[in-house]
């Protein structure tokens, strides 16, 4: 799946500027970009870094065809210079970036670029495109496995995806932000990401009786045997043919696995369905619940004392129904000229749309007593940050509220993933994404991690970087 | 991009069932599926079809490899009998479609399916997300596009689409519903949709002054000169920087195209913006918005009286983010044994879930006098509407509203695409699907078109439709 050549999903207006750039003469001047998100989906506090891993495959790959060069020679716009620039184009720019997996806050780089501005500008799209929609599917599956308290989650959205990437790199970007599996076989295939499933209502509907396609299903599956008790009704029929069926499967050694519920009022029929279950000495059948459910639904399901031990979420995962766009933007920090880095600032009358100047990095303090993230800090690139000393955090809004922390480890979040257009960061596998996933959220205090209204993170700015900032909003005329 | 083999994005349990039929022996036993939906997005009456023709490409490709079969093997799920049925397999079904571009409506076919279970069964994930992906956007599109009144609409929407072919066929689905471009680049390489982009914010940064920016730009592109007017600020900077660009563009015997605001009150600045122009005498140069645009957004737009030439509509139109899911579903209709066709209903307590059993055609009848769609009519696929005779429709559930049409056309939605797995259909070309899909829509009331509350359109069924379907509703015990 990664192999394709996708250097052409691209905005047309990286090449009407890269053509720009380059017949201006500053196609090789150095620019440095950040790419952050200002606001998390579902009012969260944090989102999940997706995605990565794409857009190294995709830089990799990054070749224009003959034919790509001919199509954009006819469209009448780029200079022979130009489209010679990208027959031959090599990737040369530095990239760093926080490792899939990590969870991160409003403002901060989760992705760095540093190279000359044809290319730094150019890869744009593809940078925002895959990590914006990973990020959003491995954050809303984050908050769903959350709400499940511990039960398995499973995506099962591809039919309702947004496309065929949107249900593969949706159940990749799931499994990171914790699902325990897919239905999606070629996700399985690709990214080893374990797939399942059972059985449609129409596989019922084919057989001349329930009990019929139960026993056919029971015969081939006899120690895999999740069945589906929907299809005419759960508590008349599904349940009860289901049992017969388990009791049947028990007479010749074998165990159930479980019912599956698409439809209806999940916590009554679960709990029905435990009791009617359990009162046929069948308490080690599973339940499976899979109906337009989402973290809130779960959530309430669980208040509610429903019997159920996985859930099967479709669409409002692979798509994120709530809030389906993760806002990742893309923004000019500076450019160097002769050596000398120049910061950029972009001024908005609205604040938090003011952008932070220059070349950066992240920083995230950890307590060394309860072992939790504390703040996180965006300092100069070539600032440090000595935990061995007492350090004064400071909200870079409201400056008097200030706190000196002691006590703590400070660790740089971004790493560096190419260096002059060679990539040197090997991706972890996607078991290590997920169980580093898991761990980085246990630095985060539950607080932050809520649902409604999570405290707000710290986010701070070194007294330098501040400095910077705030002499060049100062300066600008607006 | 249609050429990539996608067989294996498929739902796990489609190969589990289709093992199932296999190792029962009812691999080959004909079945009948319809895909249709139940409620459009946002509220509305209607819906555009679209994906077709990636739905073709798919099942054109479909075929195993030999590294599928053996993963597939590696899950000790299928027998030996089901994998070589796998390597070899050939599709053999019939496919029956309405065309890309139609108007469709709740609960009418708009593709069926009829062919050997295992095979109507296992295509059952990709016909969803390819229709459900493609006529969500064409859907959301067309309600832009309508919202526009006639301006131009551009999809900008590729780097927050939910992964790269959310991008890509987004962008084809957008052209559909009636976009005039994209920003999308390979769209145009794959679909010659004109893409079309100038210029960031970036690109105005990276010149020490935004009116050398204008310049620079304006100096290669002098007679497709688009700038952005926003980095600093619309008024003091951006319109009086862009004047000063345009009116240099005059002398030199150019004429600037537009400008551009992407942030901002849009109807305030759009106002001031058109004066600020026409004063300097370039009432000939356009203005394009492009913040976070909808079609509420944009009839508000309109409505308050901004001056806008054109819109760039960037993430909700691409996710469809106000309600980014069609829940297109695909559903048993009927089996066929020795010939003879089994109708097969899905029983639901919520009545708008019961399915429409057998194998059945969907009719448009078109009234000769105005020309416009009266009711779509649901018969059994060997009935005719006679549309020289009188024919009466009536609601299904509230059976005395009928009415008695005359001097009408009755036209058959559905067209064959597949005949035993051939393809017998070949797709228009893009813009001529576009061009169908708004003469289409032009035969469809205002008052079913309308945003808010519009007027349910009727999908009626044949007498004997309706007596096939009440008969298995009272004969089964629910």
């Amino acid at each position: 799946m990664d192999e394709r050549n996708l250097t052409m999903l691209v905005d047309f207006y990286e090449l009407t500027m890269g053509n720009g750039f380059l017949e201006n003469g500053c196609g090789e001047e150095i620019a440095y970009f950040d790419m952050f998100y200002r606001k998390a989906p579902d009012d969260a506090a944090y989102a999940i870094a997706a995605g990565l891993e794409q857009v190294i495959a995709y830089l990799n790959n990054l070749s224009f065809t003959d034919e790509d060069i001919a199509y954009l020679r006819g469209k009448g716009m780029f200079c022979e210079a130009f489209l010679d620039y990208l027959r031959n184009f090599r990737f040369a720019c530095d990239v760093w970036a926080v490792p899939e997996g990590t969870p991160v806050f409003p403002g901060e780089p989760i992705l760095t670029v540093r190279g000359p501005a044809i290319q730094a500008q150019f890869i744009e799209t593809m940078v925002l495109l895959s990590i914006n929609h990973q990020s959003l599917i491995a954050t809303k599956a984050n908050r769903i496995v959350t709400a499940a308290q511990g039960r398995p989650v499973m995506e099962f959205g591809s039919r309702r995806a947004q496309g065929y990437d949107g249900a593969v790199y949706g159940a990749r970007a799931a499994y990171i932000g914790g699902v325990a599996g897919t239905a999606c076989t070629i996700a399985d295939r690709a990214f080893r990401i374990p797939a399942l499933g059972t059985m449609a209502h129409s596989f019922v509907q084919l057989y001349d009786t329930e009990l019929d396609a139960f026993r056919a299903y029971a015969k081939i599956y006899p120690d895999d045997c999740t069945l589906l008790v929907d299809t005419y009704s759960v508590l008349h029929s599904g349940i009860p043919n289901a049992i017969t069926v388990f009791k049947e499967l028990e007479a010749e050694g074998h165990r159930g696995k479980g019912i599956r519920i698409d439809s209806g009022d999940m916590a009554y029929l679960s709990k029905k369905a435990r009791k009617m279950l359990d009162a046929a000495g069948l308490e080690y059948v599973g339940i499976v619940a899979s109906n337009s459910l989402d973290e809130y639904i779960i959530r309430d399901l669980i208040m509610q004392g429903a019997q159920i031990n996985s859930f099967g979420v479709g669409e409002r995962l692979v798509t994120s129904k709530s809030e389906p766009v993760f806002g990742g933007v893309y923004k000019l920090a500076a450019v160097e000229k002769d050596g000398v880095i120049i910061p950029k600032i972009k001024i908005s009358e609205n604040a938090v749309k003011v952008t932070n100047p220059s070349f950066k990095t992240v920083w995230r303090l950890f307590d060394n007593e309860s072992g939790k993230a504390l703040a996180d800090v965006l300092t100069m690139y070539d600032e440090n940050i000595d935990d061995s000393k007492p350090y004064e955090i400071f909200d870079p809004i409201h400056t008097y509220k200030r706190k000196t922390v002691t006590n703590f480890t400070a660790k740089r979040l971004l790493v560096p993933v190419f260096e002059k257009g060679k990539c040197i960061y090997e991706s972890p596998s996607l078991p290590d994404i997920q169980r580093y996933c898991k761990a980085q959220l246990e630095t985060i205090w539950e607080e932050v991690k809520r649902f409604e209204n999570p405290q707000t993170y710290f986010v701070d700015l070194s007294q330098r970087l501040w400095e910077l900032k705030y002499t060049m909003l100062k300066n600008n005329k607006m």
